[in-house]
């Protein structure tokens, strides 16, 4: 099968073997895959990761030790747990220090024909919802995290720090709760993108200081961290949602003075993520740069790198 | 009056001149006050404050606006907020930018003969509570802050980082949950003293990593963090108790990856502090080192400054 694979070198190869599926697991055909930041970091070196990268991706069953999953449109959660350790016995799966993860930690990702993912890690997918919104699943799922881990008042002052796309779907996952949310970025154009939303944006020197309840910081920046924390009051909350492969540092003595919470935020669930799709509260449209058939994945990599891209995206069924 | 006074120089005076009380405030004569680490570093340098130290105290109301408070026995909140501001509305009074906090910050503090304190500061203390616990209360108001800002259910493991006084009051607080309960420290008297109050206690090497729900840092050093973010499991609590001055750096990133959520925590709630106190859920004496005639109180800071030194009272009545 045709599969991107990384090795040190970024490699589209014709002949990679079709992987032979396990019992438990779901042989999935890859329809659209999404390029991420996490996938960039692992070609630049990061992470240590060798094999097919991608883990945003939206597909269809082919084979599965339940029958009326197959030719079912699926997601897929991209965490697989060991299911035995003291972690995975208490609900913390995601964390589960042996799991392998899909495109990222022992396990082939979705840049290819097909992948191999467990069963009850995937999710059909609503008729309603299209291929290029089912493919932002995993990333509005991350924003999903959120709410789960801090409670959000409709009366609270919020300010998403990143015009990108995950801080883009954030936002839109946050000022549902009905809090008075604002974008902070420096991209005029993304800005103009996230205002044609509804949604408030501003610039940073725009936001007074210690006046924010929740801050979110998806700069995926280091920079982002001490702009945070000047504009939250006193026992504010802020969420740190970016991986920031770069070391920061943070000093704790505010931390404490002014009581404030920092909340680490990774992967999210995935059926408020399409339950939000399925009823259009969310919109993803705005935010996709390109949709690149899969013979051209070197090339769409390339530009997905180019500071300020939006997502592109792998269209593995064009040319078929 | 006598008052100890840092001027750069801690010197006992005797010619202080008594306080005069204006409008909304009461003037206490107080009875016991206690030595904090916060006053020995104020005395090295730290915090810019000049004046009467001193913020741990027990006293009686000589007078006030309302005379029905008047030879009442009490104890009082040191933050003096401005009441007008906008963190003031907000309820953050605490936190309030223009606040005097007594003995720290724009205020004279309770080493002294007399002090004075906005009246709606002011605590009764019960009868039953004699003044060597009463005068803890600040302490043990601190230790309640944290179930203030953390849920913490009778199933859960949480270690608390730091065999001192803090450590040991948050411990007895945290313990009244149900929850799994382990005072960490290198100190084998002070672990004993805790030993006998019938909480667990271990030296760090004998805690697991990746077990614990919540870990309190009480060390009052930086080099609690470390070993707390070990500790903690994933999706995991690190509540941050001792503001250290000096300064300690911390990585983002391993925040993100396993989801922590760090919270900062400093003054807390009377009531439950005064509560506690009087149905004898918090055992304070263990944790007292002396108690000294306030003639001496220059001797009595050498004592608290000495390494693993408990908590040294000030006795203003002694010698009366």
């Amino acid at each position: 099968m045709k599969a991107l694979v990384f090795d040190g070198h970024l490699t589209l190869r014709s002949d990679y073997p079709t992987p032979v599926r396990p019992p438990g697991e779901a042989l999935v055909r890859v329809r659209l895959a999404g390029i991420c930041n996490t996938d960039l970091e692992i070609v630049r070196g990061y992470m240590g990761f060798k094999g097919v990268l991608g883990h945003e991706f939206v597909g269809e069953v082919v084979e599965a030790d339940d029958p009326t999953w197959r030719g079912k449109r699926v997601v897929g959660e991209i965490n697989c747990p060991c299911g035995t350790c003291e972690l995975c016995q208490r609900g913390l799966g995601r964390h589960c220090p042996d799991r392998t993860v899909l495109g990222i930690q022992g396990r082939d990702g979705a840049f290819a024909d097909f992948l191999l993912l467990p069963l009850k890690n995937l999710h059909a997918v609503p008729d309603s919802v299209p291929d290029e919104d089912a493919v932002f699943t995993e990333l509005l799922a991350a924003a999903f995290e959120i709410p789960e881990q801090v409670s959000l008042r409709p009366s609270d002052r919020a300010a998403v720090l990143g015009d990108g796309k995950l801080g883009a779907l954030v936002a839109q996952v946050l000022a549902q709760s009905g809090c008075d949310l604002v974008v902070v970025g420096l991209d005029e154009g993304k800005l103009a993108r996230i205002r044609a939303l509804g949604l408030a944006v501003a610039r940073p020197e725009e936001i007074k200081a210690r006046c924010m309840d929740l801050v979110v910081d998806a700069t995926g920046s280091s920079r982002g961290f001490e702009g945070a924390l000047r504009m939250l009051r006193p026992k504010g909350t802020l969420v740190l949602k970016s991986t920031v492969a770069e070391r920061s540092q943070l000093h704790l003595a505010p931390l404490v003075v002014d009581e404030i919470t920092v909340v680490g935020s990774r992967c999210g669930p995935f059926e408020p993520a399409l339950r939000a799709l399925e009823r259009r509260a969310v919109r993803v449209g705005p935010f996709i740069e390109d949709r690149v058939p899969f013979d051209r994945a070197e090339a769409a990599f390339e530009r997905a790198s180019k500071p300020g891209s939006l997502k592109v995206l792998l269209d593995m069924r064009a040319g078929d």
